[in-house]
Protein backbone atom coordinates (compact mmCIF):
# COMPACT_ATOMS: atom_id res chain seq x y z
CA UNK A 1 0.00 0.00 0.00
CA UNK A 2 1.59 3.03 -0.84
CA UNK A 3 2.36 6.11 1.50
CA UNK A 4 0.62 5.14 4.11
CA UNK A 5 1.88 8.30 6.11
CA UNK A 6 -0.12 10.66 3.60
CA UNK A 7 -3.29 9.56 5.39
CA UNK A 8 -2.37 9.84 8.99
CA UNK A 9 -1.40 13.38 7.59
CA UNK A 10 -4.45 13.82 5.57
CA UNK A 11 -6.98 12.82 8.76
CA UNK A 12 -8.84 15.60 10.40
CA UNK A 13 -8.46 16.04 14.27
CA UNK A 14 -10.91 13.19 15.16
CA UNK A 15 -9.96 9.64 16.36
CA UNK A 16 -11.91 6.64 14.20
CA UNK A 17 -14.02 4.70 16.57
CA UNK A 18 -11.43 1.29 16.65
CA UNK A 19 -8.47 3.90 17.32
CA UNK A 20 -7.58 3.20 21.24
CA UNK A 21 -7.80 6.67 23.14
CA UNK A 22 -4.86 8.78 23.26
CA UNK A 23 -4.62 12.05 24.80
CA UNK A 24 -5.26 13.51 22.14
CA UNK A 25 -8.72 11.61 21.05
CA UNK A 26 -11.84 13.61 21.84
CA UNK A 27 -14.47 12.39 24.15
CA UNK A 28 -18.26 12.71 23.51
CA UNK A 29 -18.71 15.49 25.76
CA UNK A 30 -16.05 17.39 23.46
CA UNK A 31 -18.61 16.81 20.37
CA UNK A 32 -20.85 20.11 20.58
CA UNK A 33 -24.02 20.47 18.48
CA UNK A 34 -24.21 23.26 15.59
CA UNK A 35 -27.52 24.71 15.59
CA UNK A 36 -29.55 24.21 12.35
CA UNK A 37 -29.99 27.90 11.83
CA UNK A 38 -26.38 27.98 11.31
CA UNK A 39 -26.55 25.19 8.56
CA UNK A 40 -27.15 25.70 5.08
CA UNK A 41 -27.40 22.98 2.72
CA UNK A 42 -26.79 23.38 -0.78
CA UNK A 43 -28.25 21.08 -3.07
CA UNK A 44 -27.09 20.08 -6.75
CA UNK A 45 -28.31 19.47 -9.67
CA UNK A 46 -25.99 16.39 -9.75
CA UNK A 47 -27.73 15.15 -6.61
CA UNK A 48 -24.67 15.96 -4.08
CA UNK A 49 -25.20 18.29 -1.45
CA UNK A 50 -22.95 20.36 0.19
CA UNK A 51 -23.45 21.31 3.77
CA UNK A 52 -22.03 25.23 4.87
CA UNK A 53 -21.97 25.77 8.79
CA UNK A 54 -22.59 29.61 9.32
CA UNK A 55 -20.23 31.88 11.11
CA UNK A 56 -23.26 33.91 12.46
CA UNK A 57 -21.25 35.41 15.00
CA UNK A 58 -18.59 36.29 13.40
CA UNK A 59 -19.96 38.19 10.41
CA UNK A 60 -23.91 38.69 11.54
CA UNK A 61 -24.86 40.96 8.84
CA UNK A 62 -24.01 38.55 5.79
CA UNK A 63 -25.10 35.63 7.25
CA UNK A 64 -28.60 37.94 7.93
CA UNK A 65 -28.18 38.30 4.65
CA UNK A 66 -27.55 34.83 3.96
CA UNK A 67 -30.71 33.35 6.07
CA UNK A 68 -32.67 35.69 4.39
CA UNK A 69 -31.85 34.85 0.75
CA UNK A 70 -32.19 31.26 1.69
CA UNK A 71 -35.59 31.73 2.90
CA UNK A 72 -36.41 33.32 -0.53
CA UNK A 73 -35.03 30.48 -2.09
CA UNK A 74 -33.39 33.06 -4.26
CA UNK A 75 -30.50 30.67 -5.25
CA UNK A 76 -33.35 28.07 -6.18
CA UNK A 77 -32.01 27.63 -10.26
CA UNK A 78 -28.79 29.62 -10.00
CA UNK A 79 -25.64 27.90 -10.17
CA UNK A 80 -22.12 27.09 -10.28
CA UNK A 81 -20.81 29.58 -12.41
CA UNK A 82 -16.23 29.52 -11.58
CA UNK A 83 -14.05 27.15 -10.96
CA UNK A 84 -10.38 28.63 -11.10
CA UNK A 85 -7.30 26.35 -10.81
CA UNK A 86 -5.37 26.38 -7.46
CA UNK A 87 -7.81 29.69 -6.38
CA UNK A 88 -11.92 29.80 -6.20
CA UNK A 89 -14.94 28.18 -7.05
CA UNK A 90 -17.76 30.12 -6.81
CA UNK A 91 -21.75 30.18 -7.07
CA UNK A 92 -24.79 32.65 -6.76
CA UNK A 93 -26.47 34.41 -10.13
CA UNK A 94 -24.20 34.27 -13.16
CA UNK A 95 -25.89 36.51 -15.12
CA UNK A 96 -25.86 39.32 -12.36
CA UNK A 97 -29.15 40.24 -13.21
CA UNK A 98 -31.44 38.23 -10.64
CA UNK A 99 -32.92 40.89 -8.01
CA UNK A 100 -32.42 40.58 -4.57
CA UNK A 101 -35.33 40.03 -2.32
CA UNK A 102 -36.88 42.37 0.26
CA UNK A 103 -35.33 42.51 3.52
CA UNK A 104 -31.40 42.27 1.91
CA UNK A 105 -28.73 44.50 3.26
CA UNK A 106 -27.69 45.22 -0.29
CA UNK A 107 -24.36 46.81 0.81
CA UNK A 108 -23.57 46.04 4.29
CA UNK A 109 -20.46 46.98 6.27
CA UNK A 110 -17.41 44.91 5.47
CA UNK A 111 -17.18 41.73 8.20
CA UNK A 112 -13.18 40.99 6.99
CA UNK A 113 -12.27 41.69 10.96
CA UNK A 114 -13.56 40.14 13.91
CA UNK A 115 -13.48 41.86 17.45
CA UNK A 116 -10.96 40.00 19.21
CA UNK A 117 -8.41 38.17 19.05
CA UNK A 118 -9.43 34.40 21.39
CA UNK A 119 -8.36 31.46 20.53
CA UNK A 120 -8.37 28.70 22.59
CA UNK A 121 -5.63 26.90 21.19
CA UNK A 122 -2.92 29.03 20.30
CA UNK A 123 -0.35 27.70 17.10
CA UNK A 124 3.01 27.43 18.06
CA UNK A 125 4.44 29.65 15.13
CA UNK A 126 3.66 32.78 13.54
CA UNK A 127 2.69 32.42 10.05
CA UNK A 128 3.48 34.13 6.49
CA UNK A 129 0.05 36.12 7.37
CA UNK A 130 -0.13 37.14 11.01
CA UNK A 131 1.53 37.08 13.95
CA UNK A 132 -0.71 34.44 15.91
CA UNK A 133 -3.27 32.15 15.06
CA UNK A 134 -5.32 29.22 16.40
CA UNK A 135 -8.85 27.80 16.73
CA UNK A 136 -11.30 29.38 18.58
CA UNK A 137 -13.82 27.11 21.05
CA UNK A 138 -16.20 27.15 18.64
CA UNK A 139 -13.89 25.68 16.55
CA UNK A 140 -13.00 28.55 13.75
CA UNK A 141 -9.53 29.39 13.06
CA UNK A 142 -8.31 33.48 13.38
CA UNK A 143 -5.45 35.02 13.11
CA UNK A 144 -4.45 38.00 14.15
CA UNK A 145 -1.52 41.07 13.56
CA UNK A 146 -1.29 42.50 16.87
CA UNK A 147 -3.74 44.92 15.98
CA UNK A 148 -6.58 43.70 13.96
CA UNK A 149 -8.43 40.06 14.35
CA UNK A 150 -9.60 38.14 11.49
CA UNK A 151 -11.62 34.80 10.31
CA UNK A 152 -8.87 32.97 8.15
CA UNK A 153 -9.04 32.02 4.71
CA UNK A 154 -8.60 28.34 4.80
CA UNK A 155 -9.46 26.09 1.93
CA UNK A 156 -13.04 25.02 2.07
CA UNK A 157 -14.30 28.41 4.16
CA UNK A 158 -16.60 29.87 2.67
CA UNK A 159 -16.32 33.82 1.30
CA UNK A 160 -18.07 36.70 0.01
CA UNK A 161 -17.35 37.41 -3.11
CA UNK A 162 -17.61 41.15 -4.36
CA UNK A 163 -16.25 44.21 -6.48
CA UNK A 164 -12.94 46.06 -6.00
CA UNK A 165 -12.13 47.14 -2.74
CA UNK A 166 -13.54 49.08 -0.92
CA UNK A 167 -17.03 47.33 -1.77
CA UNK A 168 -18.53 44.65 0.04
CA UNK A 169 -20.89 41.75 -1.28
CA UNK A 170 -24.23 41.40 0.07
CA UNK A 171 -23.51 37.25 0.31
CA UNK A 172 -25.47 36.75 -2.53
CA UNK A 173 -22.63 35.27 -4.79
CA UNK A 174 -20.38 32.89 -2.11
CA UNK A 175 -16.74 31.46 -2.91
CA UNK A 176 -14.30 28.62 -1.73
CA UNK A 177 -10.81 28.72 -1.99
CA UNK A 178 -9.89 25.37 -3.55
CA UNK A 179 -5.92 26.02 -3.94
CA UNK A 180 -3.02 26.55 -1.45
CA UNK A 181 -3.15 30.25 -1.21
CA UNK A 182 -6.52 31.20 0.47
CA UNK A 183 -4.81 32.88 3.33
CA UNK A 184 -3.97 35.58 0.61
CA UNK A 185 -7.34 36.51 0.81
CA UNK A 186 -7.58 37.74 4.65
CA UNK A 187 -9.26 40.76 5.79
CA UNK A 188 -9.85 40.97 2.17
CA UNK A 189 -12.98 39.02 2.19
CA UNK A 190 -15.65 38.50 5.00
CA UNK A 191 -15.40 34.97 5.58
CA UNK A 192 -18.77 33.84 6.59
CA UNK A 193 -18.92 29.97 6.94
CA UNK A 194 -17.05 26.45 6.14
CA UNK A 195 -18.17 23.77 4.18
CA UNK A 196 -18.37 20.66 6.49
CA UNK A 197 -19.31 18.47 3.97
CA UNK A 198 -19.23 18.07 0.05
CA UNK A 199 -16.58 20.00 -0.53
CA UNK A 200 -15.64 17.54 -2.88
CA UNK A 201 -18.14 18.05 -4.39
CA UNK A 202 -17.06 22.38 -5.58
CA UNK A 203 -13.06 21.14 -5.61
CA UNK A 204 -13.28 18.39 -8.06
CA UNK A 205 -15.49 20.19 -10.80
CA UNK A 206 -14.11 21.00 -14.12
CA UNK A 207 -11.51 24.43 -14.65
CA UNK A 208 -11.90 26.79 -17.00
CA UNK A 209 -10.09 28.06 -18.67
CA UNK A 210 -10.74 31.75 -19.02
CA UNK A 211 -8.31 33.98 -17.26
CA UNK A 212 -10.59 34.00 -14.11
CA UNK A 213 -12.20 31.20 -14.19
CA UNK A 214 -15.77 31.79 -15.32
CA UNK A 215 -17.38 29.19 -17.74
CA UNK A 216 -17.48 30.64 -20.79
CA UNK A 217 -20.48 28.97 -21.82
CA UNK A 218 -23.87 28.48 -19.67
CA UNK A 219 -23.76 24.68 -20.44
CA UNK A 220 -20.38 24.33 -18.11
CA UNK A 221 -22.32 25.45 -15.07
CA UNK A 222 -23.67 23.56 -12.68
CA UNK A 223 -27.01 24.23 -11.52
CA UNK A 224 -28.31 24.51 -8.01
CA UNK A 225 -31.29 23.18 -7.21
CA UNK A 226 -31.92 24.61 -4.03
CA UNK A 227 -30.44 26.24 -1.32
CA UNK A 228 -31.83 25.57 2.78
CA UNK A 229 -31.22 26.01 6.06
CA UNK A 230 -31.43 23.26 7.94
CA UNK A 231 -34.14 24.71 10.73
CA UNK A 232 -36.63 25.28 7.58
CA UNK A 233 -36.27 22.08 6.08
CA UNK A 234 -39.08 19.23 7.13
CA UNK A 235 -37.53 17.57 10.54
CA UNK A 236 -37.22 14.11 8.10
CA UNK A 237 -34.65 15.84 5.88
CA UNK A 238 -32.70 17.66 8.55
CA UNK A 239 -29.33 17.24 8.90
CA UNK A 240 -27.73 17.67 12.29
CA UNK A 241 -24.41 18.49 12.61
CA UNK A 242 -21.21 18.45 15.39
CA UNK A 243 -18.26 20.40 15.72
CA UNK A 244 -15.57 19.17 17.97
CA UNK A 245 -14.51 22.08 20.83
CA UNK A 246 -11.23 23.29 21.30
CA UNK A 247 -11.44 24.82 24.91
CA UNK A 248 -10.08 21.23 26.24
CA UNK A 249 -6.77 19.34 26.67
CA UNK A 250 -7.65 16.39 24.31
CA UNK A 251 -7.73 19.26 21.01
CA UNK A 252 -4.69 21.01 22.60
CA UNK A 253 -2.52 17.84 22.51
CA UNK A 254 -3.68 17.16 18.94
CA UNK A 255 -2.47 20.03 17.60
CA UNK A 256 0.55 19.66 19.51
CA UNK A 257 0.65 16.31 17.75
CA UNK A 258 0.34 17.84 14.72
CA UNK A 259 2.95 20.48 14.71
CA UNK A 260 5.43 17.63 16.62
CA UNK A 261 4.39 14.53 15.31
CA UNK A 262 5.82 11.25 16.41
CA UNK A 263 8.65 9.29 15.22
CA UNK A 264 9.75 8.00 12.31
CA UNK A 265 7.69 11.38 10.80
CA UNK A 266 9.88 14.26 9.99
CA UNK A 267 8.71 17.00 12.37
CA UNK A 268 9.15 20.19 10.94
CA UNK A 269 7.83 21.36 14.89
CA UNK A 270 5.01 23.23 13.36
CA UNK A 271 1.72 23.20 11.83
CA UNK A 272 -0.05 26.01 10.18
CA UNK A 273 -4.04 26.92 11.40
CA UNK A 274 -5.50 25.56 8.36
CA UNK A 275 -4.18 22.40 9.16
CA UNK A 276 -5.75 22.31 12.13
CA UNK A 277 -9.43 22.67 11.57
CA UNK A 278 -11.38 20.75 13.57
CA UNK A 279 -13.54 17.77 12.66
CA UNK A 280 -17.17 17.95 11.69
CA UNK A 281 -19.54 15.50 11.97
CA UNK A 282 -22.85 14.20 11.42
CA UNK A 283 -24.52 13.72 14.82
CA UNK A 284 -24.64 10.24 15.94
CA UNK A 285 -28.10 8.21 16.01
CA UNK B 1 -18.07 41.93 -12.23
CA UNK B 2 -17.08 39.80 -9.51
CA UNK B 3 -14.14 39.83 -7.25
CA UNK B 4 -11.69 41.61 -9.68
CA UNK B 5 -9.23 41.47 -7.02
CA UNK B 6 -9.43 37.63 -6.77
CA UNK B 7 -7.65 37.78 -10.13
CA UNK B 8 -4.91 39.80 -9.45
CA UNK B 9 -4.02 37.59 -6.37
CA UNK B 10 -3.97 34.41 -8.75
CA UNK B 11 -2.36 35.65 -11.02
CA UNK B 12 1.08 34.28 -11.58
CA UNK B 13 4.05 36.20 -11.38
CA UNK B 14 4.03 37.27 -15.07
CA UNK B 15 3.13 40.68 -16.53
CA UNK B 16 0.02 39.98 -19.26
CA UNK B 17 1.91 41.45 -22.82
CA UNK B 18 -0.68 44.56 -22.79
CA UNK B 19 0.12 45.51 -19.35
CA UNK B 20 3.15 48.82 -18.90
CA UNK B 21 5.91 47.43 -17.63
CA UNK B 22 6.80 47.81 -14.01
CA UNK B 23 9.76 47.74 -11.47
CA UNK B 24 8.53 43.75 -10.90
CA UNK B 25 7.69 42.68 -14.68
CA UNK B 26 9.91 40.43 -16.37
CA UNK B 27 12.20 41.54 -19.43
CA UNK B 28 13.03 39.44 -22.40
CA UNK B 29 16.28 37.76 -20.48
CA UNK B 30 14.56 36.96 -17.78
CA UNK B 31 13.50 33.59 -19.38
CA UNK B 32 15.19 31.05 -19.72
CA UNK B 33 14.89 27.29 -21.62
CA UNK B 34 14.01 24.73 -19.54
CA UNK B 35 16.13 21.45 -21.06
CA UNK B 36 14.34 19.01 -22.88
CA UNK B 37 15.10 15.93 -20.54
CA UNK B 38 13.71 18.06 -17.72
CA UNK B 39 10.53 17.49 -18.98
CA UNK B 40 7.94 15.18 -18.90
CA UNK B 41 5.26 15.19 -20.73
CA UNK B 42 1.79 12.56 -20.00
CA UNK B 43 -0.99 12.16 -21.96
CA UNK B 44 -4.30 10.95 -20.68
CA UNK B 45 -6.96 9.03 -22.05
CA UNK B 46 -8.64 12.26 -22.25
CA UNK B 47 -6.50 13.41 -24.85
CA UNK B 48 -5.21 16.11 -22.37
CA UNK B 49 -1.49 17.04 -21.35
CA UNK B 50 0.09 17.47 -18.35
CA UNK B 51 3.87 18.86 -18.33
CA UNK B 52 6.32 18.24 -15.58
CA UNK B 53 9.11 20.43 -14.97
CA UNK B 54 11.82 17.67 -13.54
CA UNK B 55 14.46 18.72 -10.50
CA UNK B 56 17.29 17.22 -11.73
CA UNK B 57 19.46 19.12 -10.27
CA UNK B 58 17.99 18.10 -6.72
CA UNK B 59 16.83 14.80 -6.67
CA UNK B 60 19.51 13.54 -9.48
CA UNK B 61 18.58 9.21 -8.13
CA UNK B 62 14.81 9.48 -8.36
CA UNK B 63 14.84 11.76 -11.95
CA UNK B 64 17.44 9.05 -13.23
CA UNK B 65 14.78 6.50 -12.34
CA UNK B 66 11.91 8.67 -13.95
CA UNK B 67 14.13 9.01 -17.02
CA UNK B 68 14.11 5.52 -17.03
CA UNK B 69 10.59 4.75 -16.62
CA UNK B 70 9.55 6.83 -19.09
CA UNK B 71 12.28 5.70 -21.75
CA UNK B 72 11.01 2.41 -20.95
CA UNK B 73 7.35 3.09 -21.73
CA UNK B 74 6.85 1.92 -17.99
CA UNK B 75 3.49 4.06 -17.17
CA UNK B 76 1.60 3.64 -20.75
CA UNK B 77 -1.21 1.75 -20.31
CA UNK B 78 -1.00 2.74 -15.76
CA UNK B 79 -3.60 5.17 -14.46
CA UNK B 80 -4.18 7.93 -11.91
CA UNK B 81 -5.73 5.63 -8.86
CA UNK B 82 -5.86 7.90 -6.08
CA UNK B 83 -7.54 11.65 -5.74
CA UNK B 84 -8.07 12.12 -2.08
CA UNK B 85 -10.43 15.42 -1.06
CA UNK B 86 -7.95 18.46 0.18
CA UNK B 87 -4.86 16.29 -0.02
CA UNK B 88 -3.16 14.13 -3.31
CA UNK B 89 -3.98 13.35 -7.03
CA UNK B 90 -1.61 9.88 -7.29
CA UNK B 91 -0.55 7.74 -10.78
CA UNK B 92 1.21 4.44 -11.49
CA UNK B 93 0.25 1.02 -11.41
CA UNK B 94 -2.39 0.98 -9.37
CA UNK B 95 -2.17 -3.37 -9.26
CA UNK B 96 0.92 -2.65 -7.44
CA UNK B 97 2.71 -5.66 -9.48
CA UNK B 98 3.76 -4.77 -12.78
CA UNK B 99 7.37 -5.40 -12.93
CA UNK B 100 10.18 -2.12 -13.41
CA UNK B 101 12.49 -2.15 -16.06
CA UNK B 102 15.87 -2.90 -15.73
CA UNK B 103 18.05 0.16 -15.02
CA UNK B 104 15.60 1.28 -12.03
CA UNK B 105 16.96 1.71 -8.78
CA UNK B 106 14.52 0.01 -6.84
CA UNK B 107 15.48 1.59 -3.70
CA UNK B 108 17.52 5.27 -3.78
CA UNK B 109 18.68 6.82 -0.83
CA UNK B 110 15.72 9.13 0.00
CA UNK B 111 16.44 12.60 -0.99
CA UNK B 112 14.30 14.72 1.20
CA UNK B 113 16.66 17.15 1.39
CA UNK B 114 18.87 19.18 -0.68
CA UNK B 115 22.05 20.16 -0.49
CA UNK B 116 22.30 23.58 0.41
CA UNK B 117 19.23 26.52 1.31
CA UNK B 118 20.66 28.99 -1.61
CA UNK B 119 17.24 31.23 -2.86
CA UNK B 120 17.77 33.94 -5.37
CA UNK B 121 14.96 35.93 -3.52
CA UNK B 122 13.90 35.32 0.29
CA UNK B 123 10.56 35.56 1.60
CA UNK B 124 10.42 38.15 4.19
CA UNK B 125 8.93 36.12 6.98
CA UNK B 126 9.44 32.86 8.20
CA UNK B 127 6.99 30.45 8.20
CA UNK B 128 4.91 27.81 9.90
CA UNK B 129 7.63 25.08 9.18
CA UNK B 130 10.88 26.62 8.39
CA UNK B 131 12.91 29.60 9.62
CA UNK B 132 13.40 30.82 5.92
CA UNK B 133 12.26 30.03 2.61
CA UNK B 134 12.35 31.47 -0.84
CA UNK B 135 13.09 30.80 -4.79
CA UNK B 136 16.47 29.47 -6.39
CA UNK B 137 17.51 31.38 -9.54
CA UNK B 138 16.55 28.72 -11.62
CA UNK B 139 12.83 28.91 -9.69
CA UNK B 140 12.23 26.57 -7.48
CA UNK B 141 10.83 26.98 -3.72
CA UNK B 142 13.59 26.01 -1.11
CA UNK B 143 13.33 26.10 2.67
CA UNK B 144 15.22 25.52 5.24
CA UNK B 145 14.79 25.25 9.38
CA UNK B 146 18.79 26.43 9.81
CA UNK B 147 20.41 23.02 9.84
CA UNK B 148 18.72 20.96 6.53
CA UNK B 149 17.68 22.19 3.49
CA UNK B 150 14.62 21.03 0.99
CA UNK B 151 12.78 21.19 -1.88
CA UNK B 152 8.80 22.37 -0.71
CA UNK B 153 5.92 20.51 -1.49
CA UNK B 154 3.75 23.18 -2.77
CA UNK B 155 0.16 22.58 -4.69
CA UNK B 156 1.45 21.44 -8.36
CA UNK B 157 4.51 20.23 -7.26
CA UNK B 158 5.30 16.38 -7.81
CA UNK B 159 6.20 13.65 -5.42
CA UNK B 160 7.79 10.19 -4.97
CA UNK B 161 4.80 7.78 -3.27
CA UNK B 162 6.10 4.97 -0.65
CA UNK B 163 5.59 3.07 1.91
CA UNK B 164 5.89 4.22 6.02
CA UNK B 165 9.05 5.98 6.44
CA UNK B 166 12.25 5.74 6.34
CA UNK B 167 11.32 3.93 3.09
CA UNK B 168 11.85 5.68 -0.13
CA UNK B 169 9.91 5.07 -3.69
CA UNK B 170 11.59 4.00 -6.97
CA UNK B 171 9.72 7.21 -8.43
CA UNK B 172 7.26 4.60 -10.41
CA UNK B 173 4.30 5.78 -8.32
CA UNK B 174 4.05 9.89 -8.11
CA UNK B 175 1.65 11.84 -6.47
CA UNK B 176 0.99 15.97 -6.71
CA UNK B 177 -0.77 17.79 -3.75
CA UNK B 178 -4.42 19.55 -4.24
CA UNK B 179 -5.26 21.31 -1.15
CA UNK B 180 -3.87 23.61 0.94
CA UNK B 181 -1.44 21.70 3.51
CA UNK B 182 1.36 20.40 0.73
CA UNK B 183 3.56 21.64 3.37
CA UNK B 184 2.88 19.18 5.71
CA UNK B 185 5.15 16.80 3.51
CA UNK B 186 8.67 18.43 3.71
CA UNK B 187 10.70 16.63 4.24
CA UNK B 188 9.03 13.00 4.54
CA UNK B 189 8.97 13.12 0.81
CA UNK B 190 11.15 13.75 -2.33
CA UNK B 191 10.35 16.14 -4.60
CA UNK B 192 11.43 15.59 -8.36
CA UNK B 193 9.23 17.94 -9.88
CA UNK B 194 6.26 20.75 -10.71
CA UNK B 195 4.00 20.75 -12.80
CA UNK B 196 4.12 23.35 -15.25
CA UNK B 197 0.96 22.48 -17.46
CA UNK B 198 -2.18 21.03 -17.45
CA UNK B 199 -2.33 20.45 -13.11
CA UNK B 200 -6.34 21.71 -13.73
CA UNK B 201 -6.95 17.82 -14.70
CA UNK B 202 -5.42 16.27 -12.60
CA UNK B 203 -6.53 18.77 -9.39
CA UNK B 204 -10.48 18.60 -11.39
CA UNK B 205 -10.93 14.80 -11.00
CA UNK B 206 -13.85 13.29 -9.03
CA UNK B 207 -12.67 12.47 -5.40
CA UNK B 208 -12.90 9.12 -3.97
CA UNK B 209 -15.07 8.17 -1.28
CA UNK B 210 -12.19 5.60 0.04
CA UNK B 211 -10.60 6.80 3.01
CA UNK B 212 -7.04 7.30 1.73
CA UNK B 213 -8.44 8.19 -1.93
CA UNK B 214 -7.91 5.09 -3.63
CA UNK B 215 -10.59 4.72 -6.12
CA UNK B 216 -12.32 1.60 -5.18
CA UNK B 217 -13.34 0.52 -8.52
CA UNK B 218 -10.99 0.29 -11.60
CA UNK B 219 -13.94 1.76 -13.84
CA UNK B 220 -13.15 5.05 -11.90
CA UNK B 221 -8.83 5.10 -12.78
CA UNK B 222 -8.23 7.83 -15.70
CA UNK B 223 -6.38 5.50 -17.75
CA UNK B 224 -2.29 6.78 -18.82
CA UNK B 225 -2.15 6.78 -22.39
CA UNK B 226 1.79 8.03 -22.81
CA UNK B 227 4.05 9.53 -20.75
CA UNK B 228 7.64 10.60 -22.02
CA UNK B 229 10.56 12.85 -21.95
CA UNK B 230 10.20 16.10 -23.99
CA UNK B 231 13.26 15.40 -25.69
CA UNK B 232 12.27 11.75 -26.56
CA UNK B 233 9.85 13.01 -28.65
CA UNK B 234 9.58 13.76 -32.16
CA UNK B 235 11.00 17.00 -32.74
CA UNK B 236 7.30 18.45 -34.26
CA UNK B 237 5.45 17.18 -31.28
CA UNK B 238 8.32 18.33 -28.71
CA UNK B 239 6.86 20.87 -26.64
CA UNK B 240 9.47 23.66 -25.61
CA UNK B 241 9.06 25.32 -21.73
CA UNK B 242 11.01 28.33 -20.41
CA UNK B 243 10.98 28.88 -16.54
CA UNK B 244 11.38 33.30 -15.25
CA UNK B 245 14.22 33.36 -13.38
CA UNK B 246 14.63 34.98 -10.12
CA UNK B 247 17.92 35.88 -9.81
CA UNK B 248 17.33 39.41 -11.22
CA UNK B 249 15.55 42.45 -9.65
CA UNK B 250 12.34 42.38 -11.07
CA UNK B 251 11.37 39.31 -9.58
CA UNK B 252 12.45 40.59 -6.19
CA UNK B 253 10.13 43.20 -7.29
CA UNK B 254 7.11 41.30 -8.26
CA UNK B 255 7.74 38.69 -5.00
CA UNK B 256 8.02 42.01 -2.51
CA UNK B 257 5.03 43.25 -4.39
CA UNK B 258 2.86 39.90 -3.15
CA UNK B 259 4.28 40.35 0.26
CA UNK B 260 2.84 44.17 0.58
CA UNK B 261 -0.11 44.86 -2.06
CA UNK B 262 -0.73 48.18 -3.30
CA UNK B 263 -4.23 50.14 -1.61
CA UNK B 264 -6.66 49.14 -2.19
CA UNK B 265 -5.22 45.83 -1.10
CA UNK B 266 -5.17 45.49 2.03
CA UNK B 267 -2.04 44.02 3.15
CA UNK B 268 -1.08 41.40 5.01
CA UNK B 269 2.75 42.33 5.06
CA UNK B 270 3.52 38.81 3.89
CA UNK B 271 3.38 35.54 1.78
CA UNK B 272 4.01 32.44 1.51
CA UNK B 273 6.67 30.91 -0.52
CA UNK B 274 3.92 28.75 -2.34
CA UNK B 275 2.42 32.16 -2.65
CA UNK B 276 4.95 32.97 -5.71
CA UNK B 277 6.34 30.29 -7.64
CA UNK B 278 7.34 32.01 -10.94
CA UNK B 279 5.82 31.68 -13.88
CA UNK B 280 6.70 28.97 -16.93
CA UNK B 281 5.47 29.30 -19.71
CA UNK B 282 5.67 27.76 -23.42
CA UNK B 283 8.16 29.18 -25.50
CA UNK B 284 7.06 32.25 -27.98
CA UNK B 285 7.15 30.94 -31.18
Amino acid sequence: MFSLLLLAAAAPLQAAPATPATPADPVEADWRAVPDDELLVMTLASGKQVVIRLAAAFAPAHVGNIRALARARWWDGTSVYRVQENWVTQWGDATEKKPLPAGITDRPAAEFEIAAFQPAVRMAKADSYSTASGITADGWPVATNGRQAWLTHCYGMVGVARDALPSTGSGAELFTPIGQSARRLDRNYTVVGRIVEGMGYLSGLPRSDTPMGFYATAAERLPITSVRLASDLPASERPHFQYRSADNPRFAAAVAKRETPDAPTVSLDGAAVCDVLPAVRRTPR
